[in-house]
């Protein structure tokens, strides 16, 4: 089977037979924990059967005793059973047809006895020879915003944004703060006992809905295979990997954690850098950069305009700039002369244009006027390849017009980023009305802002140097 | 006058003449900038006296038509107006017998002309030979949350912090997301014509109600004099530094923001860190840092104990120990015996240690009794110096127990720093509840959580090596 067609299975089933359902709403004593719960709650329109040996009805389904009694021509089995059942259960599956089957119970190569690996063993070859596959074991599974479907036993938020993650943890599946949503479409490969990287990569590279590709790897057994397959999508997708277990410490953890291998540091920067992916060091800028992938137009060049509010924030900007491989950018005379009918007669146009003292001293215009004359003149400079805007929050933003300043510059050039970070009491409430309109990115530092930009222009630098396929 | 005594006239201030003050609400056309209506709303209890050639009574206060006609005895004059009236106004202070002069107006050494400086040397020269001090131009002046005192010409958002914060921009007395709230007590440079790092430190160095100094640092005239300051200080109290204007092209950039010197940014690191300074590289990471400081008790080791709910993140917290010199605490044969009886038979104690599977698998304790019995464990062990639990927040982590765990824990443990990253769909709602108790801190991810351990580390460190003087 086609391992594209074979993926769809675990994505976009159509049909699912949950194997290991309670009965009670609680699998654990005070928290909802419940994969069956969990799926109807995230609205799946798809067929789910779920296996209980001596239940008829759970939660308003109609139960099988086991998966031989269920109807045919099931999409996807997700097994939630004690583990040394699993093997039994995998081998029903495959005789029962079933092509994709998700464990996602725990206690295998994660396991720190010879028990669990050997499990692990076992119900690799039940499915050896045959054209079933298995994700996991220790997985939540798959998720799929655009059919409402998860796997997971946590509630997770989903959004249908063209955000493909694969991670080794469950945990990325279940948000922190609302700005780390990460999940459009996400592969959970737990332990990789079968499915892997390669196969997700294979899958989120013909996806339409997928944009960006997100990976999180703490390590893996054929890594010449995911860099193969790595480098092929990064020629058509932005990739923004979070690689862990960079310390031999954390690999041994790692080894724990998933029965990963884990391999050298250097070795991963390097063969990533190559293929053109984007190697991020956290959390945070996981997702500062994602969001920047799908959200921004591209860079075309390296060069930056900064108009800020804050003398003292425009030179962390140029700081940023300096540490992340970006230019300040020369203003144009053209921009020089626009520019300088706004400041009083002491202050030089200068790049970060700080419009303080226009507003404060000068008065020939508003705040709202001198920040959109300010940053509409650096987005028309064609030595100005993206904006980032410093701005103070001191009453609402869109009372004073400040957000509506920015949509009207970004709208007025498409093709250009234009990014902002705010400070100040409203800071908070005019990000997310800005961010509402899914124009633009705030970020909540100038490094961070200028950070993902400069991911933008290596990305771009890439595509322009190692071939001619036009930017997505 | 003694330089701390003359600080007091600008820090606690008794009496403030406020000149250039405008008789409209407004002072540009769309925001709320009126530096009497800001310190009338802050609550301020002492004498306002706000000088108009024209009025007699602004916001309901009597005015008078020059400084001279003002009563006796005023600690502080603010200085509001344009930048050529400046001059003869600073005299008039001096003639009034007024020792404190903050200078809000811009266009001295911050313009670009010749002009500014001129106008800047003829302000420091009113004051020659004199026992009056001047802070700015160029500045918000200071902010005193213990007496409700704000010069500046915003809102600004103080809170009775135990925090002394001196910069070289008012941004930092308006924060950003509430998370950056820095002034207890604050003080604006702006250009620093004559007030300076060293007198602001101190002022704060004698200051019973200050227990962390932060600074933000573009560059200044004197820095031999700051150095041997900052070193006294730095025994009796932490002092966090964002020093910016780290390249070329910034240090232009600070040149024209206020007219300061920069310097070669590696003298500054091996200055800074030689005085026992903690030195940090954006504006998220000098809030995680002056929070540490005065929240979490000193560490007295580097060796960590992570608890986590996701193996996945504890690798991302062992990531983070190794880049910022901590150590994954070896965990002592009691420790591993207590905990044991929690885990699956399959699962060995380790330290990151992944509850999860004792909770999931185990199920021999609720979800918050694991986590008790986990974190008591690993505080409990004296070779832990520090606990960072890692916890996902799935449902109401009050309802769960969660955080209640945690209190106790903390309160039991006084003196180890227990600091957490929550993650989930509440992780929001748990981070907001467990701070407001004050007792701990939630970073937003696992690495930021270490990095603020590894800052109080290394100023413990410093402290046993450098001298006997006790922690704070």
């Amino acid at each position: 089977m086609d391992i594209v067609a074979q993926m769809k299975k675990f994505m976009e089933p159509k049909s699912v037979a949950l194997i290991g359902v309670s009965r009670s709403a609680m699998t654990i004593r005070e928290a909802p924990f419940d994969l069956l719960a969990n799926l109807i709650n995230c609205g799946y329109q798809g067929k789910i059967y779920p296996v209980h040996p001596q239940a008829t009805k759970i939660r308003g389904l109609k139960t099988y005793a086991s998966i031989a009694d269920a109807p045919a021509n099931i999409d996807l089995a997700v097994i939630n059973l004690p583990r040394n059942m699993v093997p039994r259960i995998v081998k029903e599956c495959v005789n029962k047809g079933i092509k994709a089957i998700t464990i996602v119970t725990q206690g295998f190569a994660d396991a720190d006895d010879d028990k669990g690996k050997q499990l692990q063993k076992e119900i690799a070859s039940a499915i050896s020879g045959t054209d079933t596959r298995i994700l996991g074991p220790n997985t939540f599974g798959t998720a799929n915003a655009y059919i409402n479907f998860s796997s997971a036993f946590v509630a997770i938020q989903m959004e249908r944004m063209p955000i493909g993650f694969i991670c080794q943890t469950g945990v990325f599946f279940s948000t922190s703060f609302a700005d780390l949503k990460l999940i459009g479409k996400g592969i959970d490969l737990g332990n990789g006992c079968d499915v892997n990287f390669a196969d997700g990569l294979k899958y989120f590279e013909q996806d339409t809905e997928t944009k960006v590709v997100g990976l999180h790897i703490e390590g893996m057994r054929d890594a010449s295979q995911f860099v193969t397959q790595v480098k092929q999508v990064a020629r058509r997708k932005p990739i923004v990997v979070l690689k862990t277990g960079r310390s031999e410490r954390a690999a041994q953890a790692a080894q724990s954690h998933t029965g990963s291998l884990v391999g050298k540091d250097e070795i991963w920067s390097a063969s990533l850098k190559q293929a053109g992916v984007t190697r991020v060091d956290d959390i945070e800028e996981l997702s500062d950069t994602i969001k920047a992938f799908y959200i921004l137009p591209p860079m075309k060049g390296r060069r930056i305009g900064i108009v800020t509010h804050s003398g003292g924030f425009g030179i962390m900007g140029v700081d940023a700039c300096h540490k992340f491989n970006l230019k300040i950018a020369k203003l144009s005379p053209a921009t020089t002369k626009r520019l300088s009918v706004l400041l009083p007669s002491w202050q030089n146009v200068g790049n970060p244009l700080d419009i303080w003292p226009a507003i404060m001293v000068a008065k020939k215009a508003s705040l709202s006027e001198a920040q959109e004359i300010a940053t509409q003149t650096l987005l028309d400079d064609p030595g100005v390849d993206a904006v980032l805007c410093i701005l103070g929050a001191f009453a609402s933003p869109t009372g004073m017009g400040l957000n509506q300043t920015i949509e009207r510059a970004i709208d007025s050039h498409p093709s250009k980023p234009l990014v902002l970070y705010f400070y100040g009491p409203l800071a908070r409430e005019a990000k997310d009305k800005l961010e509402e309109t899914g124009k633009t990115l705030v970020f909540s530092s100038p490094d961070r802002a200028i950070r993902a930009l400069g991911h933008l222009a290596d990305y771009s630098e890439f595509h322009t140097k190692s071939q001619n396929i036009p930017l997505p």
